[in-house]
């Protein structure tokens, strides 16, 4: 990518431009490694005391700080997403190159646009249809009617059972299994019963899925994952479950089936959800919580007990079992309402 | 697959039907979505007030359901099981279709079955024996000495490190790495030493493993998983962890090395289990408990706290992190035996 | 492996023998089934017990075992690196054989050390050098620029992104993926903007990396993975993470972005680590510990509650969801403090 303008910036994105309209940039970087071709970003108020110090060409960052920029500055009220789209421009993702490498292995049944580009040991199932720009990278695998819609980009190893659907511009990182069985048995004396899994998935546009992320094929209806979804790496999706548009999910949760999460959710890394669940629009849940019921009103979430040194932990957790012993002390202190408010205690669900 | 009967169903599975027996069904649908030619079934009662509205052909039902049906009903105790087995038959696992594809790298000290389908991009290495009707499908990965016995479905994208033996009718499902070492290093110097991973993995017959799934080698015996064990997806199993028959895992749970678990226990997702343990048949697990200790009875364990609100949750933690002086103000108020009870609270281990 | 004898064993690792040195042993096995060719080891007291009935050709063990020990005896104060070491020995991994399989597929503009060996269905891109004795496993994939020193083992489907460095003797196992996007997005009028994820990783010497682990590739400068770190299985390392030397993580173990990882830190299985944190060296955390704010001193943390049960487990439940009105009737029995010391609870953070 050649160098660009702050003044060309500026007017491309709409921001207003602090400083030299005719310096350029050609890369990013930090505010603490950054030289004069670089523009940087000032959005995590963490590294506001880099800010001063910087020797960067320039910096995207919010109005508040501009009077504390050394250098010339792009001022936008979302300067992280400012960031986001200037090195979308510096970075571009490589066009694809049209053509099915030779060592990938096409079923003639399928259905390949002449301008996507299909990568080395690629193996491609009958009734698979590729769209036009997309891009399957090496040794990933589109079984039996695969469907991908225009310009996804599968970077490499990735696994499409039969009948996903990719909507548009979606991206896959690299080890992502989508459409494997559901975890499905019935147990009959004392044997498991495999359930035919025979729904798929349905994956909308604008999607980004992790690496060794894996989504369940449905049991009998399809998964869901909405359109702008973002998905991190080493997540479990159940069978039918279904995610709404714009929701993300930080890495290593998992979601059990059948629950149903709603837009523009954001749920932080190593949550576990239970199955058949209700999670509303506009729910954030912080990282590592236990979500065992549904969850009907917009608002923040939490579980999980941050950590202690492990002496103080260990007496903690020694008081915790004792806590009930609290309440009956508790009670007969205040005088014998001990046995009666014991029962509510044991009548608690979670 | 060509429709079916009811009367065919009932004579088959030897279940009651009440409604037409010459009604046919051809595939499987929920209740809320099934027509006349569809089969549904209704096991978890989430689903019960939809049995009234169902246009389906028939539902697999208990007794106690039946007088509510619409529509002709198959009456079992175990509906699910029954609704299983129907769907197994009007969804059966494509045939091996015998025969290895060309672009697979076979050893020629490898002995295949000829009845055994070896897919596209397949690496099978000396020593490997595949029997019969067994599916290695595209891109698996057989090492040195695999042993597969008959009627094995290795859906896609399977890594089967050397000497690991797989028994009948297992499936695995993409991703999954059976055999890779184990963890084990000792601490020389500040200077970590691997110890090379000598054993190597038993899988029993009718087992199903889970995508991304990981498997370790034994560091010396094998490590051990029985006949009809379920593992979901990303699971991970440490080396010489023996699981007993029938047992089934949720998504996400960690089983560290050496633990031992019994027989027809079940295992909630995203628990987590230490290391030399000991779990007797028949426990049952639930979701996210972490399990620092043997269990030796039958019965159901947890542990996990379920969430809040983010406000309401910090102060509860807040709340916790005092337990101690909760007590000790107590035993004040009860006349002094605080600091003796302080020290029973230390001594406690989880 | 041939055998080799006990007295040459204890000139060659410079620890004392006591026993016949003309003995040889061949293979490695567990005190209770080893026979007279095996060496086995006492490192865990759990095992004591099986030292007395032993019928090994020899035992690695601390002086304090040695008078309980019924045949020769290897002795060391650190018997588990003793065996660590002998084993490497006596299971040597096997030397690479050089060359490049005909199936893989090699740009032009990569550069293959002719002592290194190339697997089936690999795949190597343009910019890409392979160092002396370097085993790149069958459907390895190496992209554009990544480097490899000399002596590194990727085991089998070892994913390589874009630029990642490895350094010397690292080893790699089956389905990790290294390099991939980080978690980055920016969120503008409710939807998300990919930001490009423009650093790579680097892995020092003596790495070891578990089986579907998964290191992120950084936003703008690289992830870090010094040397003689080893990482379990199914570990998700976010972007930018830096994770010190000799550090030991076990797995289902998620790191989110930006933290920093001091040296010889272990970190136990399903820890799950908030981002932009700095631990500093030497900090043990026990496993499902959630680190949620730095850890500036060394020492052992901790956070999980273990298990009861579930009838158990549910009332403690019940009763901690009730620990703020518990301070309340506290502080009611104390007289009249109970408002202020409220508010002490609300305000306290994790």
């Amino acid at each position: 990518m050649a160098a660009i303008t702050l003044g060309d910036l500026a007017a491309r994105f709409g921001c207003e431009l602090a400083g030299d309209p005719g310096v350029a940039v050609e890369r990013v970087g930090t505010l603490a490694a950054a030289d004069g071709r670089t523009l940087s970003f000032l959005a995590n108020p963490r590294y506001r005391r880099e800010l001063a110090t910087t020797r960067a060409g320039a910096v995207a960052l919010d109005p508040g700080s501009l009077a504390s920029c050394p250098c010339p500055a792009l001022v936008s009220k979302n300067p992280y997403a400012l960031y986001a789209r200037i090195a979308q421009l510096l970075y571009p993702r490589a066009a694809p190159v049209p053509g099915v490498h030779g060592s990938a292995v096409i079923d003639p049944g399928a259905r390949i646009d002449p301008t996507a580009q299909v990568g080395p040991m690629a193996v491609v199932a009958a009734g698979v249809v590729i769209g036009p720009r997309c891009v399957v990278g090496p040794h990933s695998i589109l079984e039996e009617g695969v469907q991908l819609a225009s310009d996804i980009y599968l970077s490499a190893r990735v696994t499409l059972c039969s009948g996903v659907r990719v909507g548009a511009r979606t991206v896959v990182q690299p080890g992502a299994v989508i459409g494997g069985d559901g975890f499905g048995f019935a147990l009959d004396k004392g044997q498991w019963i495999k359930i035919p899994q025979v729904g798929s998935v349905s994956i909308g546009a604008d999607v980004e899925i992790g690496a060794n992320t894996t989504i369940d094929r449905g049991a009998i209806e399809d998964t869901v994952i909405a359109d702008d979804v973002k998905l991190d790496n080493l997540i479990q999706i159940g069978h039918n479950v279904r995610i709404g548009k714009h929701t993300a999910i930080a890495g290593c949760t998992g979601i059990s089936g059948s629950t149903v999460i709603g837009e523009r959710c954001q749920i932080g890394g190593a949550v576990s959800m239970g199955g058949h669940l209700t999670i509303v629009d506009d729910v954030v849940i912080t990282g590592t919580s236990m979500i065992s019921r549904s969850i009907m009103h917009p608002g923040v979430y939490s579980s999980g007990i941050p950590f202690e040194e492990a002496r103080t932990w260990r007496r903690l957790v020694g008081h915790f079992k004792r806590i009930g012993e609290i309440r009956q002390r508790l009670a007969r202190l205040e005088g014998g309402a001990g046995a009666a408010d014991e029962q509510v205690g044991d009548d608690e669900r979670s």
